[in-house]
């Protein structure tokens, strides 16, 4: 069967080990939205034997500290979810008070519309973000 | 400022230690729905210091392990949210293919209803599994 995390890296590809990658969702409402994906195709996160989820997880942890640092987002939002896509990965999302759901999940009811540029202010902080979080990773 | 993590256990108390506790949400459409619970108000998980993430996470894989073992759920959705009650709290949920909601998160769309026997039987199945929780997290 075909896996789409196999298959292709998921999004903008930021930073790539043996073992994960961390990718930028390219999604259109909420742009700092990044991904922190196993390369091996295991569905849950206890799948991992515990040294390989506490290395997941310490990934996880440097793009959200590099998400709030750079960002000072007004919360971190993180999830591992994989009913669609069942190949584990970790979304890293930044949300602001003034998004298009907040409060809410991202998956749940859109609350307000946002300005388009709004949204571009944000994206055009990305590339340096981007190039932050590959600086961190690449240095542990 | 009130917060509701501070004042309540939150849910059914399964365990409690001095750092955190694990209870039951008592959500109506998904029974088998768990929060890891850190007791001390904190906004984000990267607020701890490293050992207690990885603390925090360590107990988060042994409800994902009991939930798995016990209900072989479709899915487990792990998530850290936080945007209404900023206590720091992760989300330990069995999905199923045929709950109320699935594959959608379960703050998305509803998908179907779900028999009230259904839903029931997942509810009689829960002290037990309450009681095998409260055992591994006691034998850490």
């Amino acid at each position: 069967m075909s896996c789409e995390l196999c298959d292709q890296d998921g999004g903008l590809l930021v930073w790539r080990s043996d073992k994960l990658r961390v990718i930028r969702a390219l999604d259109a409402n909420f742009p700092a939205f990044y991904r922190v994906v196993w390369n091996a195709h295991v569905a849950e996160w206890t799948d991992l034997p515990p040294p390989d989820r506490s290395h997941l997880m310490q990934t996880v942890a440097k793009v959200e500290t590099v998400l709030r640092e750079v960002l000072h987002p007004t919360k971190i939002n993180l999830a591992s979810l994989g009913n669609v896509v069942p190949h584990l990965h970790w979304h890293v999302i930044a949300r602001f008070a003034d998004d298009s759901h907040f409060p809410n999940p991202i998956w749940g009811e859109k609350l307000r519309d946002v300005a388009p540029e709004q949204l571009q202010a944000l994206r055009d902080a990305l590339p340096a973000l981007d190039a932050a979080l590959a600086g961190v990773l690449a240095a542990a």
